[in-house]
């Protein structure tokens, strides 16, 4: 026979399920974006979300298909004076320099030991992709990973003397969180290097490495003394910018997004992928306008150039985001 | 001031509270295997889930880590008399002949016309990327797509005569969901074509796109007539077989699994990479050994060779299931 339990039992029980609704009620109603401004972008994403998750509205889309994605330079965290990431590389080749003497001599490796960075840059992408190779393979997956993390637990900002990590946009977190709450999984697609931004993807902007999509490099599978390894091949795998950035959703989610935002041209094509589906669709582009908490730059940019997405963006529905006038907070350290 | 819900409401509101407790622990009871005999396969699989999942074990694994990988072919579903999308190769051949006359004087073309599938089989790895290449390429994602889920509509299992889809492993359907009851993220990592298994994928397994890695051709990115769209091409991406599964498994999830099911030599690689890293690990190989309700096959055979896995998996600490031990039902349509 089961013990009938007492009231005070009964009464403890009901107390609890009765705090948990009102917590959510309470939830629901406070603002899931306060870092932004009531301006045009937050009701538009606000509204968005609202007709895709209503049961029974026509614009009703079932939670597996709310997919959104994300740039991440320039969309989630900031992209000057320079890619965070070719920063990383510059702070590895002069870290290497002692093992490697040769690059005393040889270009591009010689501008950045003498400390002039913008000229070792002069030698375009095909420069820059042979620095890259220097400082991201021959190693395996894992120990390319703790270099990653090693880097930025001290590597600083030049500017505000933060670490990279900080340099996140803190409506673009409120953002995240606000389509997960809603039923959204959140996938980066990113030009930058898969394996460069998954260490620390999830802690940063709980996003797991499996919804991580970028650029890569090849690797191969090797046992060495009975232990299995990716080597990090110095060989171009896959860019995933502009055209590359569908072709790499359609191999790793396999569907196409229902939203998408981004802040440059080399994200033209995902926005044009994404919102040429049918249904509801939603495409954003953040524009660099403030130059006093952020950057300002857009047509003429060599980073992050936003010259197409602004002519053409509004015919196709996107929403063009102003920092300066859209965002109430930029970075998360302005609050604390 | 909050009116004062009567007693009525709170009794009420606990007492769906207690149904919710009492309906958890009941279904925790029950058996969420019921289709696997209680041989030690089963008693493996358990007790590992159990380690894993134990708040404050030594062996914990946050819900994050908990990764699956399963191979496709021989361990989802069956694989013979020939792998399904091979099947499928063939049937698209005999459809698209009349718009490639020329095929019926080409090998290996002409003797899958003629009616001798094993003819054009002879050809080896090279005929059948052709006769794969004719039939998968050519068209949008959207395209191939379509004519995958017109064509698993109507083509029969030659041996049993059901849809291929029925063809699956009930005691595998039923670890999906105890292992996804549990926390677990279920991916699929199979030879097949990633674009051959997404469109059933998530209907047949509860394994939505994102969670499907296979082998893949290359596309291209075109907007037609203001119509952007992805063109599959007639040249190979990625093999996801052998020393490829880890690799892919690194691309696509960016983390090591904790478990790993396959059933063949081609498996191996990826149960080697899963069962070598640290903590609580398990792989396990499907042993084709039931003539009667399913195929026996193993070391000599052309299709799912398993060899080398039954000579060196036990000393990895990997399982190795007997399908004609250790499963009391095999397919879904013996139960109905």
């Amino acid at each position: 026979m089961h013990r009938q339990p007492d009231n005070r039992y009964w009464n403890a029980l009901a107390l609890v399920a009765a705090v948990l609704v009102a917590g959510g009620c309470t939830r629901a109603q406070s603002d899931p974006l306060p870092s932004w401004n009531d301006t045009a972008p937050k009701k538009a994403i606000v509204a968005f979300v609202e007709r895709v998750t209503t049961p029974g509205s026509p614009d009703f889309v079932p939670p597996a298909e709310r997919i959104a994605t994300f740039d991440n330079d320039g969309t989630l965290w900031a992209e000057q004076p320079l890619y965070f990431q070719a920063i990383f590389i510059f702070d590895r080749i002069e870290q290497l320099a002692p093992q490697n003497p040769e690059w005393k001599e040889k270009e591009p490796f010689a501008s950045v030991l003498n400390g002039n960075r913008k000229a070792a840059l002069a030698g375009g992408e095909k420069a820059l992709l042979e620095m890259a190779m220097a400082t991201h393979a021959a190693m395996t997956t894992q120990e390319f990973s703790q270099i990653v993390v090693e880097w930025l637990s001290t590597a600083k900002h030049p500017k505000t003397g933060r670490p990279y990590t900080d340099m996140v946009y803190q409506p673009m977190l409120e953002l995240l969180a606000y389509l997960r709450g809603n039923g959204f999984k959140t996938f980066i697609v990113s030009g930058g290097g898969i394996e460069f931004m998954r260490p620390w993807a999830e802690r940063v902007y709980g996003i797991p490495p499996e919804q991580v999509v970028g650029s890569s490099i090849r690797t191969q599978y090797e046992v060495r003394n009975g232990e299995p390894v990716l080597a990090r091949l110095p060989e171009l795998n896959f860019i995933n910018d502009k055209a590359g950035k569908p072709i790499a959703i359609n191999q790793h989610i396999g569907r196409r997004p229902i939203m998408a935002f981004g802040n440059s041209d080399g994200d033209f094509e995902m926005l044009e992928w994404t919102t040429a589906g049918v249904g509801p669709r939603f495409g954003l582009l953040v524009h660099h306008t403030d130059d006093e908490r952020e950057w300002a730059y857009d047509r003429e940019s060599h980073i992050g150039r936003l010259d197409r997405g602004l002519d053409e963006g509004p015919s196709h529905g996107w929403t063009i985001l102003s920092m300066a006038d859209d965002w109430k907070v930029v970075f998360p350290f302005e609050t604390r």
